[in-house]
């Protein structure tokens, strides 16, 4: 399956990294548990299609060397695991999973498992002079409902799956579509899944990169847009349903630029203006929400003095509407290659989710004027 | 000027009011005051393309007949007047104001006297017995920042101002583009100014209107996007200028819905939606706002028993998404109406903004495959 | 033990409800598992000193009809599950549970697989032709840190656990102290755990009642204070230390007033006064957490209709004063009762919780002006 | 009138600065314009008690070197000017003014009048090349209702009186009391006002100064609690009112800590312990806010870099902690000393607030074993 840049459509104006991909941000890397087994019927046991993603801010120890982070609600609806504590601090200390709802506190549990064998303190209580210290660690889990093509009730991800992502975790190139927590995820009644994209920012205004990497399951079959071309009203799987209004996604926003906590989530504010641009009307019953994090904003577990000095932005509006367009525009492609990178794929109870038909969705935006290579 | 409707170019799916118009909405009023004096060099009072618009949730005392009310800050750098009660109390209790930034406690001044004038109890405190009440008022007014055409320092809008867009309210058609509040506005450096728009929700879902009014002054000209065609590559302003970033816009979103407070600020969020389809991508040195309220979930101010029935959402998400979509396609349609309704403007020190070619822009549509009449 | 009230000392004016409890308001339920197993050095499996929880809203059906609900957020260092859609929807459609940091993610499971055994429908997707719904279930967990007596590490909170605490569930009187989530707790470095109470408002003012669960797990030695007096200047744990100043608390109020999320969250705020009441400082590295609920205030699943009536406070401002001094004085009830109720625990690695000298703490109440009976 | 610490009254165990004021915190300055005219029947113009307090963060231009701010809302019925702006930039660039509930746009008018003649490109737009830029400033009022014994109706608080408080500016010991715009307030039905304390952290905890400035008008006589000692259940005016339920109090809390904006809103959630501590139970219908800024963060309106090193700390649970309890005991007794140093006044209609009777609530306290002098 190409990616939408090499069908040559390329949203927003400015440039991408060189892997178009939330890892063009040094550090962060992706890993994924793919899961699909069984067919047919629901028996009580699969059939499964779902997974895990993490995204690691860095490959370092994230509990005691803290990246500044934000949560941002576009919609509520979802349950996920650590957002109170990211608001209240500003930083986050776990690697971002991505899975299925149900499966979320499985997954975190996971999370839990393996900040503690990384930080044996972790969960230690003082001792009885209490002059040991101890800690818990915040787990955070994004999810979206993969139920039409998954058995949710089984929670099928557990420790195992966890430890097979982050086995799996790469800063290169991020496989996109119908893999990790993407692997059972719609997209506008398509199948998609996950996808990724990068901007940078002129050096002039910085010399910043930002990365993208969405989990998306949102939208029904008419709202689809593609570079303003509304698509849907063209193309629609053979399956799509007018009621069918829930959904969700999870974007998650990287940077290397030195932004604290309240600077992310004013950068998160922005995503929901990448997710409109793909037609998302962002239904009621649905969750929509970005997660941000710095990789170069770093909060120490132990610090070793009371004050620290720390690199932040000087003009915090000039560098957020640059950083916040390269938001944009990472949003809406990595979207787009969440769908255009799955491929059809039948799943429990033989319910499908068609490919998006690339070839006849680039003969389409060609006809609006888009062109191709 | 024609609204962009009546070139043939229809945001969206959901059909519009009888006035496409935020007073399709029963008994929503509007009423303008615009002030264009003087020419030429700034000489510190003066010339002036300013003004004031009045957005009345209902035409009886608003103070002791409340409306559920709520607000959301996409982006909050702005100087808003009564947000914060709106938070904590869910319900509106003035006429809603849009002036220029630094005239907005003037205005809150004027509305504050008209509140007293209806309602002589109001800032009257108890007598000796305590035996007499005493209240407030929380007058509510937005704003964007019109110098690039008006002299902002003299703050030209005071009571006489809004006892005028007062007496002018109606709850007929709007005049939209160079009036009240959206005088000295620009959009993609264009001008702009006022735009107004509706959408019914069909009647197996409610039987609902949502109307938007909106006062725009955001975007730069490459950004502008009508209906998905990215307009602002191909047709820009002889003086547009790259590094123009700042702006804002007021959204006001009314519902004759019987939404409470909580809800109508659901619905609120979804107005980033129909602000990006327009092209923006949320100057971070602006404010970008959305104010809603409910034209039949009221709320007394002196109730005469401790618990009362009220109607409310039964199906809160079904609902919501579908006054989304159409939230969403009312911001979009009357952001454009803001546009397309403004003509050439010259203001303060001969600063021209230029009315968006609208001829030309209707056959770039075209070009791109909308239909026109 | 005896509680506060027992031994003549009542905080507050109102009066309690019959049982000062939270099952006070009419069809709560509460129900503990307390796990008390191994003695001695800690070997990566116990000792255990732990437990959990469950407030039930009703016996019913909770996701199917829902109650509203709030969170507030006094300080957000936790790792809470669920709140993030109850800020969003204003309901709450699953038990409450309380329990270990460490072991959220174990008791949300735990709370899914009931839910799904209740209602099948959860988690089950749309069949080929999508018409059937699907859903997922918001589990709600609240926790402390019970790490100077427990092994966090091990989780050993699970499924079977919550299991004994909802077949355990009784609306009748409620077990204080160490027992439940609170087996392991500690309160201004004496032993804790939890606490409730009630209080009552007169029939002229709405005749409601307010009831209030907490998990206490906070303060330092020197800051406990008990109706006014500083008990802490006077009387000090054996092994008190100044620097320990961790520590948190979950405080669940249920009303049968008819608030919605909005005004549930409004009363929330006020249980900041009563937690400040007993000598809390807010630690900063801690949660103190409030979440409400209202009997009487229901949102259905599956409504059969698109609006509806529905009680709600007429008079907001005034009832809700009144609520809140409810509020507040069994906030501080039940915090006391928790301390009163606990007694010396010997945990892991030794380490010893001494339980409140309840005569000491008498006496000295009495010298200070306080009668008892 | 003495200060309740010159009473041998020393509410917490903290150290205050020299003069246990808000000006301890280095460079912050206060002023106040008091307005005491006429006397009898309202005729719809007067008598007047009332007036207007400013709070510098420095004396320098704040436009230009803004502080890093927040607000904290405890309960937002309240007409706050520059709220909102404050939440989305972390940051202040206005004095902080104190004055009566609907002089608020008057007074804030007046701020934007004051920065424009420091800052005269505030408010001046761009010139027709675009080159010169422009901008708005952000003016910060709070408010409490002085209705009693003002006439609220007739806002006599204008330019005038806010240059008369920006002379009467002194980085020195500050008038407590029935002053500025304390004038006409009321507390626990007593008379009210401003007060102010401050505490000092140890220097192995950061050496730091938390100052606090209050502007008292809540609570019923019988709430009021001083040290514990619940001296409202045995002195009371003798026109207290059992159903005056209404109040509010704006808390300032300034630091030379260098804490951000999301930092110092951690710190404010902790004023309302130390406003629990004198009996408030946060009325409804009332606004109970705190702001907060640091002197040491510092904004630049012009910054030439995009990215700056800025000191921050590096250990914020703990500091904030210590922070915490100084705020907490410096919010208690600044409320004190807003009782402690007003005199009885008669107002408006000849309604009379009587000054708390210092001496007898001493002798009261004393009799509860807080040893005086």
């Amino acid at each position: 399956m190409p990616r939408l840049r090499d069908l040559g459509i390329v949203p927003g104006s400015l440039p991408s990294g060189p892997l178009n991909a939330i890892t063009d941000v040094a550090g962060v890397a992706v890993g994924h548990c793919t899961v699909i087994e069984g067919d047919g019927a629901w028996r009580g046991n699969g059939p499964f299609r779902t997974g895990v993603t993490l995204v690691l801010p860095h490959r370092g120890n994230l509990f005691e060397d803290k990246v500044a982070g934000a949560v941002h609600r576009i919609n509520g609806f979802g349950k996920y695991a650590g957002f109170e504590q990211i608001r209240e601090t500003g930083c986050i200390e776990s690697p971002i999973a991505l899975t299925s709802t149900l499966n979320v506190p499985r997954v975190a549990d996971a999370l839990i498992t393996l900040a503690i064998e990384q930080t044996p303190y972790i969960g230690h209580g003082p001792d009885a002079t209490g002059r040991q210290g101890y800690a818990s660690v915040n787990a955070v889990v994004g999810e979206c409902t993969d139920s039409f093509l998954n058995d949710v009730h089984s929670r099928r991800i557990g420790e195992a799956e966890v430890r097979a992502a982050l086995a799996a975790a790469s800063e290169g190139a991020v496989p996109e579509g119908s893999v990790g927590g993407g692997t059972g995820m719609s997209g506008f009644e398509w199948k998609a899944g996950i996808g990724t994209a990068s901007r940078r920012v002129p050096e002039g205004q910085g010399d910043f990169t930002v990365g993208v990497l969405v989990q998306t399951n949102f939208g029904r079959a008419p709202e689809l847009t593609v570079c303003g071309v509304p698509v849907g009203r063209h193309i629609r799987p053979p399956n799509a349903r007018a009621e069918d209004d829930r959904g969700s996604i999870v974007m998650i926003a990287a940077t290397d630029a030195p932004l604290d906590g309240r600077q992310l989530e004013r950068l998160c504010h922005r995503a929901a203006f990448g997710l409109a641009r793909t037609g998302s009307t962002c239904h009621s019953g649905s969750g929509d929400i970005a997660i941000g994090f710095s990789t170069t904003y770093r909060v120490p577990e132990c610090p070793d003095s009371v004050v620290m000095q720390r690199a932040t932005l000087a003009n915090e509006h000039w560098v957020l509407s640059v950083l916040g367009t390269a938001l944009i525009e990472a949003v809406e492609e990595a979207i787009h290659n969440s769908l255009f990178m799955a491929e059809t794929m039948v799943g429990r109870d033989g319910n499908t989710r068609h490919g998006l038909p690339v070839e006849e969705v680039v003969r389409l935006l060609r006809d609006h004027g888009l062109s191709g290579r």
